[in-house]
This record gives C-alpha cells, sequence and structure tokens, in this order.
C-alpha cells in the first residue's frame, strides 16, 4: 500500500461522493415543491456532504496511479462504504424516526439494489425521501453493472474473468473505449428508464409512482412507493407485465443490451448465460402458475401472470411482490426460496449466484463425471465458444462455497440474536443475493424489516454488502497478503 | 461393457447374496429361541435368497475380469442394490406389517447406516427383526468402510483419490495385502462392537439392548430398540457418555483406527481430517451446550452431555437422540440443520460431505483468495503434507454442488408430494448425509417416518443412496460414456 494509491482511492471515493451530493438536491426541490420541510435536511445533507467531499477532492487531486488490483479492491470497497454512509444521513436526518441502524440499513438496501425496506406506512410519507430511496437504487444500479462489466471481470472474481473484455487486454486505449462503452451503458440504462417511466404511466400509475418504480424497477431493487409493493395494482395485469417485462430486460448483461439498441445485433442474445437464464425464469415461473392453478383453483392466466411476476421478481433479485406468494403451497415456498439464491446474468443490476455459474458447474460437473471413466482423457470445460480455463472453474466454486458458508454463518448469527429459523435462513438468504424479501411472517413478501432489531440490521447489511460485492472482493481485504508492501 | 466384465458382477453380488442370506438365520434363531413366529419368515427368506444366490454364483463362475472402472462403479450399484432388496424381504414379510415402499426404506435405511425408521412401537417388536435391523447397520457400515478405503479412492469419486492407499499403485501384490487390511479392518470393528455392548451391558443396558445399539452404533446408524431412541436412558449419563465416545471413534477413518489398534502408532491422529472433525465436533457442541445452559436453564453439565452427545450423533450421521433438541430455541435448531449436512471421516461409517472435504474446500479458497491479488503466484493446495492437485479439489466442489442441486431437487419433490417446507428440506438432507432424523412434528428427533407416504418413502430411499455412494458413483452410470463400447 503506497501513499499515492491511498490518496487516489480518496480522490476518486470523494468525487463521487460530490456527485452523490447533487443528487440530494433533487428530493430536496420535491420537497419543496409540495411544502414538505424534508427539504432542508436534503438540502443541508446535500451541502454538507457536497462541501465535505468538494474539499476531500481538491486536496487530494493529482495523476492517478497504475490501476492494479490492490487499487482496484480498496477501490471498490471504499466507494460501496461511502455510498451506503453518505446514502443514510438525510434518512437519518429525515422526520421520519428511524435508528441509525435502520437508516444505514435502508441506504445500503438501496444501493446494493436489494429492495428490503424498514420503512411502514410508505403510501403516506412525503416525496422527497421516497424519491431518494429510488435514486439510491438507480444510482446503485449503475455502479453494479459497472462492476460487474468492468471490475470483477478484471479483477478475476469468483469466475467473472469470463466476461473481461477483449479491450482491456488487446486494446492499447482502453481507457477511451471504457468511456465510450461506458456513455452507451448510461444511454441504454437512461432510455430504458424512461421507457419504463411512460409505460407504468400510461399502464395507470400515478406520474410520480411511475417515476419511482422505474427507477427501482430498472435497478431489479425492490423498492416501493406503496407498503404493499405491486399488490396495490393487483388486479392491473398491465402494470405487472410491464413489470415482469421491465425486469427481465434489467436482468440481461448491459453489454448485450447495448450491442442489441446501438447496432441490433440479435445474434449476441445467444450467450449461454441469457439462454440459461431465460430458460430457468420460464420453467420455474411456468411450474409455479401451473401449481397455483391446480391447488388453489386460481384461473390460469391469472396464476401464470402473478406467477411470472414474482419469479421475475425474484431471478432478477428486484423483489416485488404482487401477491403473497408463500400462501400459494408448500412447493410455491420451496421454489421462491430456491430462486432466491440464483440471480440473473452477469453484467446486469440483478444478484445472486447468477446463470453463468451454473453454466459453468454445469459443464465443469459432465466434464468431471466424464473424467470419472476416462481419467486420462482431456475434457474441456466450455462458456459458448470460450473454454473455461481451471482458475476461472475453480472461481466459480469458490463464490458457492463462500456463498452457503456466509449464509450458514448468517443464519446462525440470526438465530442468536432471537430470530426464529425461517426468518434466520431466509432472511440472510435474501440480503447476500440482494433480493429483498425473505419468508414467514416478519419478512415474507407482505412483511418488512421495520421490526428487526438493530443489531440484527447491522448483520444483515454486512452481508447485503459482501453479497454485492461478490463475497471475494470483501474478503481479499482480510488477507494478510493484501496489505504487504 | 463386455459379458465377462457382467458375468463377474454377477457372480460377485451373488457371493454376498449368500452371505447376507446367512445373517438371516441369525434373527431366525433369537425369534425361534424367545418363541415368535418370525423365525418362519427368516429362517425361509435366508433359505430362498441363499438358494437362489448359491445357484447364480454357480452359473456365473470364473476367472475375475481386470479391474478396471467400469467394472468398480457397476459392482458397487448393483450391490448396494442387491443389498438393499434382499434386505427388504423379510422386513415385508415379517408380522409387523409394512408396504413394500416402507420395508425398502427401512432396509436401505440400515443398510446405508441412516437409520431412519418407518416402524413405531419398537419397545415391543419381536426381537428377530429388531436384530435383523441392527445387523443390516452392522453389515452396511462393512460395506461402507470397504467403499471410503479401497474403492472411492481408486474411483477418484468426489476428492477422495486423497486417500488412495500407496499399495494400489506401487505395491505389486495389491490384492495380498488388500486381504490383509480387510481382515485388520474387520478385526477392529469386531473388536469395537464387542467393547461398546460389554460398556452398554455394565452401564445398564439390557443384554439384548446391549447388543443391538452396539452394531447401532459402531456402524454410525441410529437405529434403536426403542422408540424413544437414547432418550429412554435420559438420566443414565454414562450411556450417553459411552455412546458418544464410540460414535465419535467410528466417525475416524478406519485406516487410522487400524494403525492405532495393530501398531499402537498415535501420530496417525494428525491427520487433517481428524483434527478438523474433532474440532468442529467440540465447537459445535460446545456452543450449543453453552446455549442450551443459558437459554433454558440447564444444569452446565447435563446441558453439555445431552449436546456433545446430540451434536457426535449427527455429526457420525449416527442419528440417535436423547433429547428434542429442537425445543432448544432457533439456534439449537439452525445448528443441528447444518451440522446434519457435515459429516466425518472419510473411511469411517459416517456419510455427509465429510471432514477432509472442508479441509480441502478452506485451503483452496485460502490459494483462491491470494491468487487474487498475485495472479501468476502458484499457491499449492495442501492437505496435510500432501498437494491436492487440480482434479482432486474439482472432485471436491463438484461433489458438494451435487449435493446440494439433489438437496434442491429432493426438497422440492417433497413439497409436490404434500409435505410441508421443513419436513422436506430436513428429510431430504437427513437421508441424503445419512444421518437418520430429521427436523419438525413429523420426522424431528422424537418422531419418525412411519407416516410418510410410499412415493415420498421411494423418493427418500433413492436419496439415501445417492448420499451413501457419494452421488457421482450413481450418475456416472446414467452418462452415455459409460455405455459406450
Amino acid at each position: 500500500m503506497n501513499a499515492n494509491l491511498i490518496r487516489s482511492v480518496i480522490y476518486i471515493t470523494a468525487l463521487c461522493a460530490l456527485y452523490l451530493s447533487m443528487a440530494m438536491f433533487l428530493p430536496a426541490l420535491v420537497d419543496l415543491y409540495y411544502g414538505h420541510r424534508d427539504w432542508q435536511v436534503f438540502a443541508l445533507s446535500g451541502f454538507l456532504v457536497g462541501g465535505i467531499a468538494g474539499a476531500a477532492a481538491l486536496a487530494t487531486r493529482g495523476p492517478p496511479p497504475a490501476f492494479n488490483k490492490r487499487f482496484g479492491f480498496l477501490l471498490v470497497n471504499v466507494l460501496w462504504l461511502m455510498f451506503s454512509l453518505v446514502g443514510a444521513i438525510p434518512l437519518f436526518l429525515a422526520e421520519y424516526k428511524t435508528s441509525f441502524a435502520q437508516a444505514l440499513f435502508e441506504s445500503i438496501s438501496g444501493i446494493t439494489t436489494t429492495g428490503s425496506t424498514i420503512m411502514v406506512g410508505l403510501d403516506k410519507q412525503p416525496p422527497g425521501i421516497l424519491l431518494w430511496r429510488s435514486l439510491l437504487c438507480w444510482l446503485g444500479g449503475i455502479g453494479i453493472v459497472g462492476l460487474g462489466l468492468f471490475v470483477l471481470p478484471f479483477l478475476k472474481v469468483g469466475g467473472a474473468s469470463i466476461f473481461k473484455l477483449e479491450s482491456t487486454e488487446t486494446n492499447d486505449k482502453p481507457f477511451a473505449r471504457l468511456a465510450s462503452f461506458t456513455r452507451a451503458f448510461l444511454a441504454v440504462y437512461i432510455l430504458l428508464t424512461i421507457a419504463c417511466t411512460v409505460a407504468y404511466d400510461v399502464a395507470g400509475m400515478s406520474h410520480f409512482d411511475a417515476l419511482n418504480h422505474a427507477l427501482s424497477t430498472v435497478a431489479t431493487a425492490g423498492f416501493s412507493t406503496h407498503d404493499a409493493s405491486f399488490a396495490f395494482w393487483k388486479d392491473n395485469q398491465a402494470i405487472l407485465v410491464i413489470c415482469t417485462i421491465f425486469l427481465t430486460i434489467s436482468s440481461l448483461p448491459f453489454s448485450v443490451l447495448i450491442l442489441l439498441a446501438m447496432r441490433g445485433r440479435l445474434d449476441t442474445l445467444r450467450d449461454p448465460q441469457i439462454m440459461v437464464f431465460l430458460g430457468y425464469l420460464g420453467g420455474i415461473a411456468v411450474a409455479l402458475g401451473v401449481y397455483h392453478h391446480l391447488r388453489n383453483s386460481v384461473e390460469l392466466d391469472d396464476a401464470l401472470i402473478h406467477s411470472f411476476f414474482n419469479i421475475a421478481s425474484i431471478l432478477s433479485t428486484g423483489g416485488f411482490s404482487s401477491d403473497d406468494y408463500t400462501l400459494w403451497g408448500p412447493f410455491a415456498v420451496m421454489l421462491v426460496f430456491f430462486a432466491s439464491a440464483m440471480g440473473g446474468c452477469s453484467g446486469s443490476t440483478s444478484g445472486g449466484i447468477k446463470s453463468y455459474r451454473f453454466v459453468v458447474m454445469f459443464n465443469t460437473a459432465r466434464a468431471g463425471i466424464n473424467k470419472l471413466i476416462y481419467p486420462n482423457a482431456i475434457y474441456p470445460v466450455r462458456y459458448g465458444a470460450l473454454i473455461v480455463d481451471a482458475d476461472t472453474q475453480r472461481g466459480v466454486f469458490l463464490f458457492l462455497g463462500l456463498f452457503l458458508f456466509l449464509w450458514v454463518l448468517g443464519s446462525l448469527g440470526m438465530t442468536l440474536l432471537g430470530y426464529d429459523v425461517v426468518t434466520s435462513f431466509s432472511g440472510v438468504l435474501t440480503c447476500l443475493a440482494n433480493v429483498g424479501p425473505g419468508i414467514g411472517p416478519i419478512i415474507g413478501p407482505v412483511g418488512n424489516f421495520s421490526t428487526i432489531s438493530d443489531p440484527a440490521l447491522y448483520l444483515l447489511s454486512l452481508l447485503m454488502l459482501l453479497g454485492r460485492l461478490e463475497i471475494l472482493t470483501v474478503l481479499v481485504l482480510l488477507t494478510p497478503i493484501f496489505w504487504r508492501h
């Protein structure tokens, strides 16, 4: 760790904090317009954070260090910590009374696009705080896609090296390409948000609801402006279908969406992770819909629409809900529970284990089983046309192992803090996979995290961050080797 | 697949069936002595199976084929299938009324040393059927140790190649060493059983109970002659301690126990899998005991004795119970639930994921995390003094992945068959890991599998066999490559 590296980390973090402080003036303006005194909170927070961040940025200006792995790991961790803390400031100071743990949890839940909330009575809250929550999700989504497209593949975390862009290794102007790629991504992300807002609006949401839910949808986050989430529009099939579609799109790799939008390259959809994701999304949703139809005598089309909505919501790690699917029967609970761990595609705003890891694990398993009979034969493990090297295979299984380990440890922690088995087990999973709702009467799809104690909220907040940064990115900071000169 | 290979598989299977048929005369004699008419069932089954097996053995005599992997995989599968079916015959025909699915489940539960039972009113059953159940466990234990010591390492299943005996590769007389090793193992296994019987007897069990529980203990199976299992001796601390000790010993690799018994080689206990197993056994038991003491105001020594008993019972995959630990609190349930997946050492009678795999996974994880910072450095993954090659690492993670996959699939299947989430999830785990009791009112430590429907019993039976044969051994038979000429 040299001083230039640390200075540079502070500089970039301060710059990002400056941008975040500017975003605070949006809810300030909205609250001012609607005459709610929370506007002062947002304005004050904006000036405070902006001032400190600006000063810190000025004090640490300088040439960027060579971008190495240590710098990458440190920067990612510090950035997410800053986002978490700064995002919590107006939530803590706002009129809605929260403990610091609650404000931090809500902020982290937004910025990691988890969407679990500690707030109740959302329907009656002033618009500023609602918009701030949605903005945190939306900005978090940008960070996550950037992480998935550029940082994790470069850092080779958890098998993500599959998605290493050719440019970073062979192109002599990686930063130029990075910049144009980032502009393209932002264009697609913003267009998607606008399209989603308009669609919601046309389908019957209020303007404010449409904007907030669009921000939360394209980020696959799950914050709503209603306690009932999408059950508020339970009988508006158009809204449910729109949400299902946009959640699904937002679970696809943005690298593919960019090529699709900019160059109309439909062939890019043949990415194995996309086909597998769409495959299990369709399979699970149909299975659940048919089960719901048969078991609970619900009309098939209604059952399928709600099934697709809630499964897309869980697999995309959006975490909206249109119904209490935990009442649909034990198969529904089990299916939803497992689906919570699965996730969408790499390079999207979704979380969880992610479909490309299932592809790698399946192909590694097939090769491993064949090798049992012909131990000396070579069975390459493929990902599409790519050959997945041993390090990447190991990375994928390593991620799975650590994911399970944290799940176990977190669940034990939650029971020690006094929670029942189902709340602990599903609460830890939903946070680790950045989904949103858990299972059971407390944190289930019709519940929320408002009654969860502060120590438990700290634990769950940590798990959301660990899950979001794909675990290894955080753990690497705990190794002595990282800090060795 | 050539004809000589299949002939040879049938020959060896018939020989083993012949031995098993001979064992049936033991319960026949006991029932005859106590004047219960089940003696006819056991005698008839013995003659029937013995006759058919003898004829089949005579008809398929011939020189053994070269021992290759295909032969090994096929033989192991056919043998366990035969044990399962033959073991079920007297259970199905006995006076105690069962469906065929129940008899098969009970037989597989014994032979895989799982110890889940479909029988109720054990305390009043004739001695023959009780002894037969215990014998199935004990004989199953022999098969499992043989599998773990000789077969799985040779077949390189799930990372077991770590335990490949040097003899099989370098010694020119592998079969001579195998034979002497087998004799040594049987001597140790029988001595352990006798010691356990005597200890139980002295501590206060009836002779019959002592024998049956000793057979079930050294096989880490869990069948009891009382519905209450060891809660029958809830207040006899000596019996609980004896059982804890023998379960722990039986979870250690028998290769080590042999060296210890024959040559007094204490240094062999420094095997990483032993240290890790004893480490987590002690750690979990102390944590649970202290929790039980603090939460339920139980005397510390009593809490610790019951905690050690039940945790040793679960980690060894014995599955006895001395108390309904699911009433101790949510932390207890969660701990027991996770412990159910963990298991003991390779080359013992225990099941589950097994401690050596945790050693490999931990060391692979450490190497993988270090590699994130220095991607080009070589970080060898060690198991004690051994270096674990990439194939073995992959085998370990592959096993973990498949274990989880079957757990998910099995749980979904159980919910489709109408069971609640907790029964499904814990029932599938307890069968897959060959533990015994699940969680919840139906199959929990004070429950049993008597009310489980036939289709669910078939599913759980299949999972017990899959778990026992370490999954891959069975799956390999489903690949086209296995049957290709």
